[in-house]
């Protein structure tokens, strides 16, 4: 599927992330790292993993910040995600005379490695619990209005003083739907460059439409290298590579950040999900994948300039549809139904558990208020107009203390918030024009053409015309301008005659409002779905794992095949394969393996695995993740789920649903004899 | 544009067509054939068309039913309309082997001609008025319900009493808002067959990113020829055709079927159509849109099986996307507001007329009226389901008298309906299970999935495992098994145990409840324009022509460039820009210029007149209408507006907007030096 997060992230920016234990079904689950699941694992797999093996992969393991995951691969700082992670940077070091995302690339030595303008990967040194404090916190009898103000202040607070302290990146997360709070401590690689990356048509081979389907072909892979003072970083933890393939049955372990699931959601939950917020979603989806389709149609630079935010939107797109048909199967919600019904019967025969019902019929109320506030927006999704909020936001958040700021800005998050505020990456101001005008559009839908604010944005124009003013004049384009006003702060900001600073100001009111009522009612949702945990917890048991927080988390499962409409699918694929299924769709552009391929066609191992599907639970922000055997040794790269696996953001079965990678053999092949990087090949590992 | 009805026509099935006289504006004005502007035409081109003029042209032009217009160019038959009027035949003419949209086609013999499946051509013979006969069968006092029983009545007998008299089509036309009522009498052409066709790459050159553009230089021509008898019909009327290229300022005229302008509409209705229904239709095409362009990914043959329904949509997106970006220019409705302020003033002073303002408030409250039942709908857009309830409805009415039948199966409409109903043209599952599938999702969003025809509609299965099943099932695609059903009457279709026959059995009570409630409302919208029309003319003045209707109109204008972004666009283009065009876009797909156009390169005149504009003024359904010189002569082929015209739906202004036809003499060009059809240009005019 392209299991990134990016777009699931832009979408999903106000909806709580809640979580809880729930009894384990077949090779479900993404355990925390100070929680792994030791018992089942010995049980089903007669493997237990020792600490030292648990510390490893996890520091061997990493976050994109741009909604992926990776890993360390050798001594020397190389880092391996996917192509398709790599994407948003293949893009921002791209230029009409240099299409890295088309063509590829390949660093021949260190100096030819090209520095990344914002990523930042996190590696995560440890967890501390601090569900106590958090708790303490916030008062029994505060309205959820103060709720979320305690809640913030004390989790700023612990952020900042373990920053101040630890110096690394300090953020505390939501667990098990706010039954638990833990801290993560990340050591920060925030000078990133690019050794390697193949062309997209080996990368994305078979496009959109091959997207989540299995058999694949694909070498969805990039490598890049951290550095620290100027220098490739000296790394202690890093992956050795199994150099056999996988066989069929063998167990696989992914480490990553899975970003969000929803399996706790109450059946009242799922029917928003059904009725209002994926059927929004989507109209929004198809809307955006049309706009970048147009601009693209404008000339080959335009569809350079489109194309990496065309295919995030197309992935989230086919992703929400699956997840959507899924929900629409009456099936789904019989077997939900019949799980809820049968909680809740269970929770009647104690008279302490019995309260706990309530929180049923709360989250069912929820739904109405999210219901009221799904279309109420006022951000005009656009590269400049985002910036002028961020600058808005940030100049006005610096005037509070530490603890009573919008999360993003408080000061142990500011640093990560201004390397991308900064960002040297280049915006366009062509498709600015066509995204603002679009948003300004779409807004005068949402609002109603008569609503005051939209008459402030549109300032007597049509959309478009309001759009060029705009981008015509502002000066954000530009970095030195965006330094100027970050650090004349709230003064400069009122003073700024920039037209797109002062459309954020005037929309800045509006934005908090319609902010701390979403936060509100994640509030009263995350005290709802904790008692919901509470009740789970009371009839069926502890252990398991919460839902998906975009932290790292590790899944198993084992190399395994299924069956789907009478056949039998096997698990792995090899480069023969590739060359047949381009042969079997000749005259489809997206079937047309690079002039690299067909160059080294003769040289390649035909029978070298290239991809393989596992039962493990993933979902997107595993993009990237490393997959390893028993020993730890890396076999793969999850880039994937199928068709079938879309349906597990609320509800997972092994079946048929399957998460896909490209073999780790596979990517030593094509580095040597495709890619003419044997030297590369050489270092992996090592 | 592409400036075809198809569309548009299935979206505002149930919309008025409501129409009124208005001062005229520049060349503004679709005029009926028994009333032209002669005065006007005196007085600013110094024309006076005499009957003889008027009676050739009228005679000499044709309507597509599917959805276009045409013209009788030779008297043996030969009929020229735009190619992507054509194209829906040319789609059911082709085959996975011999793709006939993508590679042209020319008949070298009479037996090489290709009998198209289902075209209806209509040539209008005789206008009447029966508007007195309509007005007296309706009572003064009827509730609106009623009277949209006394009125569909009494234009069944009108139309019933017709056909049996002349054999003739006769169609009762509603005008200027239900002030008259016209009986048009049409001689029908069924044995259409295909002549030449050129390649899409020559027809829509420049693709969906030229669309609505200009300059232009496209080939969007096809010729057919009408039989009788098994024999090319002898033809009275038809066009000679002008030898000389258009020059700027020549006064030209275009005779073709617009389809549906909403000009008399008030701000209120304006306001519905910006908030409310421009929204909801285009979401609906985006949403068409990606699934037919993911269904084209699944082969080359499934891309064929697409194209015709995606280009369609594609062009119907565009267009709405420009109507909608007008509407949400407030400059709009400040025009709107003060023509509509200005009359109301007016109308106070005069007791009779004061009366005539309640309309407006009547039209605004018919407004919500329409909010209400925009989304309300069972019909599940697909080839198979659509014939299924057709034959539903049509053995159920049949069991009706005549003049209570819904109007498309009244005895006078049947033999088209029929005509439709049991076309040989394919039927190809694969792509009726996306749609259908895409469909039952879509209305489980619409209606709620709790809803009661929605579980029926699912029978416990997700949309695609239900549209799969139903698919699976029905023999609907055999053209003998629906002729059966047809004869069998409703008792067949009683006993039918086809599950597709079944589930529009299901769906026709909630199918007839929504139809009936929107034409009640159509009723009481269409005396509301009836007193809005009469204040319009009391203010105002008589003269001026009605909205439109897709019937035959006369528009005239002059041949004229326009000022676009401070550049001036020349009126004309020809042969030797088509070819710069092309390789000032190269590796753009779209803009590749077939293979025979590059071959003949060198023979071609590069001078030749190729596309032009003018003033005139055109909506969809206008696409292949003929227009003319002075001497009634052929000069040019309407294809196309530019995208300032788009607002001419409700607003006409001739600043920048323009009609966009190819040259006759262009064609005459391309059919002797690029298509080796000499003998097909020298039996044209003749």
């Amino acid at each position: 599927m392209k299991i990134q997060l990016r777009f699931a992230l832009l979408m999903f920016l106000f909806t709580t992330t809640v979580s809880l234990p729930m009894e384990s079904r077949g090779d479900e689950g993404m355990y925390l790292f100070n929680d792994l699941p030791l018992q089942t694992l010995k049980q089903q797999h007669d493997f237990v993993p020792d600490a030292q093996w648990a510390d490893d992969l996890r520091l061997s393991s990493v976050r994109f910040n741009s909604g992926g995951s990776g890993s360390f691969i050798s001594s020397d700082g190389l880092v391996l995600t996917n192509h398709h992670v790599a994407s948003d940077t293949l893009h921002k070091l791209s230029t009409s005379e240099r299409n890295l995302i088309k063509d590829g690339y390949l660093a021949k030595t260190h100096s030819e490695e090209l520095k990344t303008p914002d990523l930042e990967l996190n590696q995560l040194v440890s967890i501390e619990d601090v569900t106590d404090r958090v708790n303490q916190a916030v008062k029994a009898d505060a309205s959820s209005d103060d709720a979320v103000k305690q809640r913030r202040s004390v989790i700023a607070t612990i952020e900042e003083e373990s920053f101040e302290k630890t110096g690394l990146r300090s953020d505390v997360v939501t667990l098990f739907g706010g039954a638990k709070y833990h801290l993560y401590r990340y050591k920060k690689y925030t000078d990133v460059r690019l050794v390697w990356a193949p062309e997209t048509a080996a990368a994305f081979f078979g496009g959109d439409a091959d997207n989540f389907e299995y058999p694949r072909f694909n070498m969805d892979a990039t490598i890049m290298r951290v550095y620290e003072d100027g220098k490739p970083a000296k790394l202690e933890n890093f992956l050795r590579w199994d150099s056999e393939p996988l066989r069929e049955g063998e167990l696989v372990f992914v480490s990553g950040n899975p970003g969000r699931t929803q399996r706790i959601f109450t059946v009242a939950a799922l029917e928003y999900l059904r009725d209002d917020r994926l059927p929004y979603i989507l109209d929004f989806l198809r809307r955006k994948e049309i706009l970048m389709q147009q601009f693209g149609l404008e000339g080959t630079e335009q569809t350079r300039r489109a194309r990496d935010e065309l295919f995030g939107i197309q992935n989230a797109r086919k992703a929400y549809t699956g997840m959507l048909a899924g929900l629409q199967d009456p099936q789904t919600f019989v077997t939900k139904t019949a799980r809820e019904e049968q909680l809740l019967a269970k929770l009647q025969n104690n008279p302490e558990h019995q309260k706990l019902a309530a929180a049923w019929q709360t989250i069912a109320e929820i739904q109405d208020d999210k219901r009221e506030m799904l279309k109420q927006t006022v951000s005009l999704r656009s590269e400049l107009f985002d910036t002028a909020m961020q600058i808005v936001l940030l100049t006005s958040e610096d005037l509070k203390p530490n603890d009573q700021r919008l999360h993003e800005f408080t000061d142990a998050s500011r640093e990560s918030k201004l390397q991308s505020l900064l960002s040297e990456a280049p915006i366009y101001r062509d498709l600015e024009l066509a995204k603002l005008s679009d948003e300004i559009s779409r807004l005068t839908i949402l609002r109603g053409a008569e609503d005051k604010l939209i008459q402030e944005i549109l300032a007597g124009k049509g959309p478009r015309e309001r759009a060029a003013a705009l981008i015509e004049a502002t000066k954000l384009d530009d970095v030195t301008f965006r330094k100027q006003l970050v650090e004349g702060g709230h003064a400069a900001v009122l003073e700024s005659s920039d037209p797109m600073i002062q459309l954020a100001r005037a929309l800045e009111s509006e934005y908090r409002r319609i902010r701390e009522r979403n936060e509100e009612i994640e509030e009263r949702e995350r005290q709802a779905y904790a008692k919901v945990s509470q009740a789970v917890t009371a009839i069926e048991g502890t252990g398991g794992y919460p839902d998906a927080t975009f932290t790292l988390r590790l899944a198993y499962g084992t190399v395994k095949g299924y069956s789907e409409d009478g056949e039998q699918i096997e698990p792995t694929t090899n480069f023969a394969g590739a060359y047949q299924h381009a042969a079997a769709h000749q005259g489809q552009t997206d079937f047309d393996l690079p002039e690299s391929w067909m160059k080294a066609k003769s040289k390649v191992n035909m029978d070298t695995q290239l991809n393989f599907v596992c039962t493990a639970d993933i979902i997107g922000g595993n993009s990237g993740s490393p997959v390893v055997n028993r020993k730890g040794e890396l076999v793969g790269l999850i880039f994937d789920g199928n068709i079938q696996s879309l349906t597990s953001d609320y509800l997972y079965s092994d079946a048929q649903a399957r998460a896909v990678s490209v073999s780790g053999v596979g990517i030593i092949e094509a580095l040597r004899s495709i890619y003419d990087a044997g030297d590369l090949a050489d270092s992996i590992g090592k």
